[in-house]
């Protein structure tokens, strides 16, 4: 069996362990040098196959590579590109297909979430129906960590931890200068559709009165009534309250809080913020001061206080979703299989793409209490082994040392797409 | 010479090692008994005093003062809370030495920014009036970095740190993610009057190219057209851009550009929130997508990734402020003196609180450059030191194990202030 060339792209939104699943799919692929030749990587994920503009990884050092683990974003380039379905744009697959073609390009690692893994498939589909043999492989990646069959997906360990550490620190604050200062602290965070990243700011809690105080999830709509009370009365038996809402909570119609049409001095809508609307009913209802963080893409590249359990299963998962191939599987993708909470066991399983493409995991509802306003112990249970270990990046003159990519282009064969 | 007990307190905005110097001061004076009783810790700061609420140290093990070293925010309550002139209150300040003297205290240290360098000036003055003997040392603490003399404020170093990192990490993902999504991110510091805190964000860069692009201080009134001209030769050069924003950004009439009237759906004017005007800027007359991130507490009170250098300096400075008491010293400030740049070396001095109060230290104008939109080669010899090594807190179940005080109070033997 001759080597072939891999090709790997990182799709969406970027996390703060995404380079070190890379360095697992690159790092494996070195190791099997009979199997596989080089890896290319994408530059702006798949847009770098359509354009045919590949990242040649063997002009990087191992250092290099190895420094990928330690690295958040996205060094390739990621992309938020969703093909269209296979009747819709023939045209981009086999433009996919004659790229690889071009460069004896044998297996496709796509490392992304739900739409990534959908493409993966059909990819798969496409490259059997065209007679080109291709393996295809989904690399699971999601801070929102809303794919289905996986145990958990890289990157939402990361941003749980950054969160919950935020929550317990800005806590102590707000705890100290509660007497004559602000009283009510809100901190706005990802998940539009689920809940996930909020939910794990209930760790920060280790007894009663410590923050959060309040979770607002996007899985409960709003009642503004409950809410407040429960604001008066943390403020009032603990001098204080955290409240930590998800960018994805929703009034009882069905619209998203934060496009209630705040507007600026122009008249302009302002977009976003859900955490100076949460302000406003504290400040109008309650009359307390508050101040509200929006941690935004701090939280998802936060590497430096990274879980060190998800860098081990991003790794993990890259280094097994290139024995896969080796192993000559196609359409399927790694998972995470928890084995059991305490102590924290794991293993890698596997699934068909067909069953994870276009799927999207909700919070179960055990995981949320009678009130809607917090998370149960069964949920704190599925949490906690996820922010465990730390996993430190170097240091240079006091700040993390990241990998920078040689970047060298693998030279074009093919014309423009669409030229 | 018979021991004298002596009164501790945090003064205003807290931050990331003000306990660190709490430590110093605590661990000081018990390594001293044949000069100092016990340290007692004003309930939220001066208040303690004012309400003769005494948190007794002694009831605090080795191990939770030791802890407080690398526990974030003002362990024993800060309070926001100015004593007015001794003209306009003197009964404020004579109820401080009533206080004092009932509890046999002979040292008054106080943690705090200029405000309370003024208010140890006058104590120390009452007390001499009064004929009370007391002894009181200022200690230095501000995120603004705005005290005058010292070279540098314990608690600015950290968040300068934090700032700077997140400039990285956030960076890396805005451009990794810029081809098809957001090209303008930009992030919010604290710093209503001085620049300090976004300046620090400059130490992310190290080459052409590298974020922040931009940076806005509030000693630069905004020049909207320069600023804009900035963010769209940044995307069209390197695709995307950084811009790090001082919440106390004012317009050319010196409005901040804060208080710009944003209100909300029901009219009420929506404070604060710099980032999202300079983001409905960007997008009103670039069209470029963006996204914001505003920092709040989280920079302030994030020791998790305080810096090294910070946090020695602000334990030196608690046990230098002991050690000044016990060599008879009275209305003085321990200081930071800087020897040398590059090695980074700087020793503990003195300064007498006279020159200190209500002194504010602004940022040189040879710190920015000649576009006001970025900080000079001066500016980055003078930060460099200051965020310098790692000082990470233990962790337990994946979260940093921060102290937690048993809090005993003294027995009251004074009727309540004021009745």
């Amino acid at each position: 069996m001759t080597a072939r060339n891999a090709f790997y792209a990182q799709s969406g939104g970027v996390t703060a362990v995404i380079n070190a699943t890379a360095c697992g799919v690159i790092e494996t692929a070195r190791a099997h040098p009979e199997r596989i030749g080089t890896v290319y990587a994408g530059r702006h994920g798949i847009l770098g196959a359509l354009q045919e503009a590949l990242i040649d990884t063997a002009g990087e050092s191992a250092e290099t590579i190895a420094a990928l683990r330690h690295t958040p974003a996205g060094a390739f380039g990621s992309a938020r590109y969703k093909l269209k379905g296979l009747e819709e744009n023939r045209a981009e697959y086999e433009r996919l297909i004659d790229v690889f073609r071009a460069h004896d390009i044998g297996y496709f690692f796509y490392n992304g979430g739900g739409d990534s893994q959908d493409t993966a498939h059909k990819v798969s589909q496409l490259g059997e129906a065209m007679g080109y043999p291709i393996q295809c492989i989904g690399v699971p990646k999601t801070v929102d960590n809303d794919l289905p069959v996986t145990d958990t997906c890289p990157g939402f360990g990361s941003v749980a931890k950054y969160i919950a550490v935020a929550t317990r620190e800005a806590g102590l604050d707000v705890a100290s200068m509660a007497e004559t200062s602000t009283k009510v602290f809100i901190l706005e965070t990802m998940g539009r559709h689920a809940g996930w990243i909020a939910a794990a700011s209930a760790l920060a809690r280790e007894g009663e009165g410590d923050p959060p105080h309040v979770i607002l999830l996007p899985e409960v709509p709003l009642d503004e009534q409950r809410f407040l009370d429960r604001v008066r009365e943390s403020v009032e038996r603990f001098g204080y309250c955290v409240v930590v809402v998800s960018e994805g909570v929703k009034t009882a119609d069905g619209q998203f809080l934060a496009d209630q049409g705040t507007r600026d001095a122009f008249g302009h809508v302002q977009l976003g913020g859900v955490a100076p609307t949460v302000a406003a009913m504290v400040k109008n209802q309650l009359g307390y001061k508050y101040h509200y963080a929006i941690a935004d893409y701090l939280q998802r590249a936060a590497r430096h206080i990274a879980s060190a359990t998800d860098v081990e299963q991003a790794y993990a998962l890259g280094k097994a979703a290139v024995e896969l191939a080796i192993a000559g599987e196609d359409a399927v993708m790694p998972t995470i299989v928890r084995e059991s909470d305490s102590p924290y066991r794991w293993h890698i399983g596997r699934v068909p793409l067909a069953e994870v493409a276009n799927v999207e995991a909700r919070m179960p509802a055990e995981y949320i209490d009678e009130s809607g306003l917090f998370v149960t112990e069964s949920c704190l249970r599925y949490l906690r082994p996820l922010i465990a270990g730390e996993d430190y990046p170097p240091y240079r003159n006091g700040l993390p040392d990241y990998a920078r990519l040689a970047g060298r282009m693998v030279e074009k064969r093919l014309p423009a797409f669409g030229a």
